[in-house]
């Protein structure tokens, strides 16, 4: 099976290309535009959602072109001869700001920012929609599941179920950004160093006489990684019994321990608690237990709760597709173009209150308090306006304008970073392993009732004053005198 | 971005391979297993599943080779010499059944069926899984939305939502097999000649100094496909109007018609009959009016329900993610191996009554009734079992057996068509265009009361008695003396 469908450049809809083709050949050909890549809402009805995908948008913006047959593809969907010698010596020079993978991010607020010709910046929008929605969303559910697991270890076992290659393996990736410690998959090992492990399959316990044997067989052929699954017939009568036995007649005798049993169903956390017993009774309190079966965050809260003893979480399906909230609700908007020299801001109204967009070129930055170091509050601004560390600031609620709040004693990050400058890369994109790590501090710094999964506290993303006049002076305009 | 993701040889869990090279190193070496890969639970609680994948599965195991690469990670892992000098040669020597994509399937029923080498067998579980799981959901849901559109086109929009590449393009491909008539992505055209269609993005109109430019200068640019969005700014009070003045004034002069109005957001049932109206009262009652924006099965039966005019229903996120049931509960699973020339059926007890699988291996046939043509039940048969046309058939319940139904007239199918023999490929593969329409013929077989959305009538899907009696001792023998 070959790979003609990781070639991002082709891989949008028709409707870009089209668009762009008609900026092209139209008097917008070499007008500056911008676009912000943003998310409406956050998946589960969470309070942040987790930043991931960058690295991969990265690499499609490094390598964007297109082949002959894309070309001549093209040429038969009716696009214009012009526009086709302009995709064959295609040349990407935007500037792009994104922010950072594993950052907590909100709602409304720019994490990808791109400045550019039109017709480029529009070219890339499915690309980048994707690959951001994409990771995003599996970094946001992993991190639920880690914050669930209280500490205990979450191991992400998604492939077969998977909507997709692509997923298996990207999955795979923001899982371990959200703060998964390892995957079932290879290839995620294989690109990216996540730790793949493995546990005993089903399949093995029934090939052999008796799960007994199965056992024995195992533990000969895997002393060093003894992990057998107790299940298959009967957890605490057969599984458990059988696995100690196995245990004390092949381990030992090896001068090897056991490394895990792992239950697969039923109910886990009393059965947890009686495996636990009878390997603690038996002389392997150093024998973990894994857990499986259509876990999620839910199911993994109340076993922490109800003290289950479960060393390890797997979790496949849940995780691998974020069953409970499988969307990720990135969307791509012009905020403004370029008139001569000065930058004029666009605002798209729809029918939806919910869907009228910010218009202008922003930044963002983020506020945390001085003393705890908990982030108080995104504010956007005007691009080149700043947020004055030194005073007190207003922060107030852009629908709600009497709601307001004066910050002091806070420090003030800019989010947004340049990743292109004039089409060039410029970023030094940080290790996986640095990422997971930033991620972890990063949600570090918001307060719990961010963090929880009923009811979270809606976190501050603010307008500043001018940004919030730029808004409403453009939807009066179009709301009072619509052309 | 290269591709190493369609490699599925790779694309597996470890526990795969290490039990693999457990059974390669072990007395079942040789051993002949049956495996059958079943799904569990309809999505969204519907009647029934559509069967797809089966074409990329296909492409899988006549594909699988392990590169030198791939051979030097495994070892890192820990794999046996043995194992790795036998995937390096590796040729794959099973038998393969499978249901046509297309067909309706139902819970508990092997779809795809493996005999072979243990070993081989095992190997391509994860693949086999992921590929089917990820077609049928979507083929699934995408069915599910156009019995909804009740003869309307409706249309798949989701790449930029897709988890992943790989789904954007195969989803495309299942969503085309459940019924939908085009898509927006270009690769499920330029692959497998998908009919990829565009419609206008906001940014085209927010480019302009106002809607009518931007209507005038597309309809310039695009006399021949002329469809706009009205929903930027009012969609009644100035995006129809201004879709008029431009027909009028720029395509009518050319002597060119409009193809179509698109509306985003707001009430669009309402927005609907009053653009209609509108349209047809200014001469474009040939204009087509589509519809986006979150739509599902439900939002179109309501809106079918409530007249709306709409032409088009544009579906994306929902659709391309399933995103109310976004899993597909496939497994695969032992359920046989033969010794000395007999087949000794398997079977996994589990803690979970759901879990329990159904032993041996089996037929599946589908029972139609003669007179109505309608799909009655699948009846699972050991292998070698038929069902006789001429004779009266007693159909019972496998949980609650006093549950009967004798049956006549009826004519059997079996379900699952050869597709492999020993290793090769012996099927015929029908082209998309012909699975399309299979797949709208069979679902004609169902009855209504198997399509509806809500308490669908539970399809009988039954064991021969011979089957029943052996699942039964084989669960009499565990349960009764665990070993």
């Amino acid at each position: 099976m070959t790979d003609k469908f990781n070639v991002f450049s082709m891989l949008t809809e028709f409707y870009e290309i089209k668009t762009a083709d008609g900026f092209f050949n139209s008097p917008s050909r070499d007008t500056i535009a911008y676009f912000d890549l943003f998310f409406r809402k956050v998946p589960d009805r969470g309070g942040f959602a987790v930043m991931a995908g960058l690295s991969q948008v990265i690499e499609y913006l490094k390598n964007i072109k297109f082949s002959e047959e894309d070309i001549e593809f093209l040429r038969g969907k009716g696009v214009s001869e012009s526009f086709l010698e302009y995709l064959k010596d295609f040349k990407f020079t935007c500037d792009v700001w994104a922010v950072p993978e594993g950052t907590p991010i909100f709602p409304n607020e720019p994490v990808v920012k791109v400045r550019g010709p039109v017709v480029q910046a529009q070219l890339i929008e499915t690309a980048l929609l994707m690959l951001i929605n994409q990771q995003s969303l599996i970094a946001t559910k992993a991190n639920r599941l880690v914050r669930a697991a209280h500490g205990t270890v979450v191991a992400e076992y998604g492939t077969r179920r998977a909507q997709g290659t692509s997923q298996a393996v990207y999955g795979a990736r923001a899982a371990y950004i959200g703060g998964c410690s390892m995957t079932s998959g290879l290839v995620p090992e294989m690109e990216f160093g996540i730790p793949c492990v493995s546990t005993m399959i089903h399949s093995w316990v029934q090939m052999f006489d008796s799960e007994y044997e199965a056992f024995c067989e195992y533990a000969k052929r895997y002393p060093d990684e003894c992990s057998v699954v107790v299940d298959t017939y009967d957890t605490i009568r057969s599984g458990i019994p059988n696995a100690i036995k196995a245990f004390d007649n092949v381990l030992l005798p090896m001068g090897k321990r056991p490394k895990s049993v792992r239950i697969d169903s039923g109910d886990i956390t009393y059965l947890s608690k009686r495996a636990r017993k009878m390997l603690d009774e038996a002389g392997y309190p150093d024998c973990d237990i894994m857990a499986s079966n259509s876990l999620d965050e839910y199911l993994i809260g109340d076993m922490v709760s109800q003290g289950a003893k479960v060393d390890c979480f797997i979790v496949g399906e849940r995780l691998i597709t974020s069953a409970s909230s499988p969307l990720f609700s990135g969307v791509y908007k012009l905020c403004a173009v370029e008139k001569d020299g000065k930058v004029i801001p666009k605002i798209n109204l729809s029918e939806n209150v919910s869907k009228i967009t910010i218009p202008s070129s922003k930044s963002v930055y983020r506020l945390f308090d001085m003393n705890s170091g908990k982030a108080i509050a995104d504010v956007l601004t005007l691009d080149g306006e700043t947020v004055d560390e030194t005073k007190p600031y207003t922060l107030f609620d852009p629908d709600f304008t009497w709601k307001r709040k004066d910050v002091e004693s806070f420090v003030v990050r800019p989010l947004l970073v340049k990743i292109f400058e004039n089409g060039k890369c410029v970023y030094d994109e940080p290790s996986l392993e640095e990422i997971r790590e930033y991620c972890s501090e990063q949600i570090d710094t918001l307060w719990d009732e961010v963090k929880r999964f009923e009811n979270p506290h809606k976190y501050y993303v603010d307008l500043s004053k001018e940004l919030w006049r730029v808004r409403n002076q453009l939807i009066e305009e179009y709301k009072g005198v619509v052309k």
